[in-house]
């Protein structure tokens, strides 16, 4: 997507040099940073430090960390040793294993000196697989997007509501929640985004609305208390947020707040949907409020924040009396039967019929 | 309620002196200041730049405000004009227009002489009602405290989540959505109160923790899209918030927000109660949805946000990119069919059953 009109990626390697870089998310909105990441210790300080972060991007990431890995030592020892270092580096994300495995896998196989190569062309693979799977996603969102747009008095945007940053920014490119947005948009149909800005972390505030900025996408940012208002007074045409991960049954586990969204949503018939990549989807789950674990986070997301002083240094603030105890879950599961609809690579799905990848 | 140990009221008088004093709420939570206000023109600026906020305070304030006007000068211009500038501190709040024509009307009918000694008398009689209206409310709502936590293993905290600051801060003591609370912890029964931190201006996390705090009532900040959750898993027993504004068929405006906890209170089967003062009901309304305008504050509440800094300093810090387009509507209406009970000084009542004062 673009960044001050050109197109960049969130992650990028080039093929003569065999160098990758990375955006520093840790910096954004407030400035632009271009990391290259070098030896494997510094693709799994990348991921742990949360410089990259998304669940698909942090799977991109760790498979090119194996790929410079191999350029560094191609034994058998160093697979498995890049294999740990990599997925030590955030251990709940489903998609980091997924990655790793899948390239230690492949590498395996190969006798030693021929690994280099080969791993780098398997990371540059999975880094197209998955912008071409959220283009998909798109493709089969924009569809749901034009038929409320087709409900509309013409020349009004369809107005969307969105959680967290599930953009281009969590993904390789295009992002899941965000495919049918961008998708739309270049397809000429009028929208207009609503952005959680989505305590604690404020993803939404920071990176959907500097996405939505450089890609002209038009967004008004509002709390996370605010939603429910919206769609109690109409402002409100269709939910679209991400997953981390969903059950086999069709529950969506996301940022901390979907839920309180869905449930508004459907207090509204305000259609919600979640777009996410067949991944994320765990067949050995039916149950996902009481199934899926919720890692709750350090407290000082919560009594402290980051943001821009007016001398441009971006600084945290407390926003509490001192010594206040706070509690931190960073995930909630929203309820199949607020779903209207899961959109994955293949099409949209009752939420109680997802494919079984 | 104490601060540092010491009994405060958000507002007071020196009976001997005639002067008054307010807490400056600006300062809260990182520093505690007193201030004088001596002239009517400082208390319409302390209405107005919400050096005191709340209802129930601003009406209280503008009283003590026409009480030193009539000390200035006591003729019938006066009284016109004192008015006319307390109103126009903040136009919206109903309390304030109710309490300045409850002096005026008391003044108009005595000689010049008599007003001044009268209008402080009056002031401090309306400041004590407050009071004693909120520990009524208490005494109503404590009941459905207990009744809770008799349904609880012994030992077991009732766990109470509450929305904004409805708190002793917001009147002259007591509080309306904190009375019951701060009752039953006066009568042994063991409490934990979840403090939403309540975005854009974050009057959980800097005013109810910090009254909590200073009272010795046990309470773990959370962030707003934290509530839902928490419900879902079984960990809040009964939900306490106050109320702006109540139609006479019992829907409930209050701070932005309120409306998605209702609808997830409802979702998890946990009593919903909104504690308020009867002249909070608008007899005239009856669908709050329709009816009552939301207020939009200002933009920059929503980009912006207040908090200490690692020198000590409160400044401003910007937590999205420049030019970030926000909408800030401040309250929200939950319906009544989401609402167990409506808390007043007159008892616990059916939203579809209020007293018509």
């Amino acid at each position: 997507m673009l960044v001050d009109g050109k197109q960049y990626k969130a992650i990028w390697s080039n093929l003569s040099t065999g160098q990758v870089f990375v955006i520093d998310q840790r910096h954004l909105p407030h400035s632009f940073v271009i990391n290259e990441l070098t030896t494997v210790d510094e693709f799994a300080l990348a991921i742990r430090d949360m410089i990259v972060r998304g669940a698909p991007l942090i799977g991109v990431t760790a498979a090119y960390g194996m790929a410079v890995a191999m350029n560094e030592d191609s034994s058998d020892e160093n697979i498995a040793l890049a294999s740990n270092k990599l997925k030590g580096a955030r251990p709940t994300a489903v998609n980091l294993s997924w990655a790793v495995d899948r390239m230690a896998a492949a590498l395996d196989c190969l006798p030693p000196a021929d690994r280099s190569g080969v791993a780098m062309d398997l990371a540059e693979r999975m880094s197209q697989e998955d912008v071409e799977r959220n283009i998909q996603i798109g493709r089969n969102g924009v569809a749901l997007i034009e038929e409320v747009g087709r409900s509309k008095p013409a020349g009004e945007p369809v107005r969307i509501l969105t959680h967290c940053n599930a953009g281009w920014l969590a993904t390789v490119d295009r992002g899941t929640a965000t495919a049918p947005i961008y998708e739309a948009h270049e397809r000429g149909i009028k929208v207009e985004i609503w952005v959680d800005e989505t305590r604690p972390r404020n993803q939404g505030g920071a990176l959907t609305t500097w996405e939505l900025l450089h890609n002209n996408v038009p967004h008004t940012l509002i709390v996370d208390n605010a939603g429910g208002h919206l769609m109690q007074q109409g402002f409100v045409d269709i939910c679209i947020v991400g997953s981390d991960r969903t059950t086999a049954t069709g529950d969506v586990c996301n940022k901390i707040g979907t839920y309180l969204k869905a449930l508004a949503a459907k207090d509204n018939s305000v259609p919600f949907y979640a777009a996410l990549p067949k991944s994320t989807i765990d067949l050995a789950l039916t149950d996902g409020v009481r199934e899926i674990p919720i890692e709750n986070r350090s407290e000082k997301e919560v009594t402290h924040i980051q943001g821009l002083s007016q001398n441009k240094e971006v600084i945290n603030v407390r926003l509490c009396p001192e010594n206040v105890k706070a509690l931190n879950p960073a995930f909630d599961v929203t309820p199949r039967h607020l779903i209207t609809g899961i959109i994955t690579q293949d099409g949209v799905h009752r939420p109680d019929q997802l494919p079984s990848h």
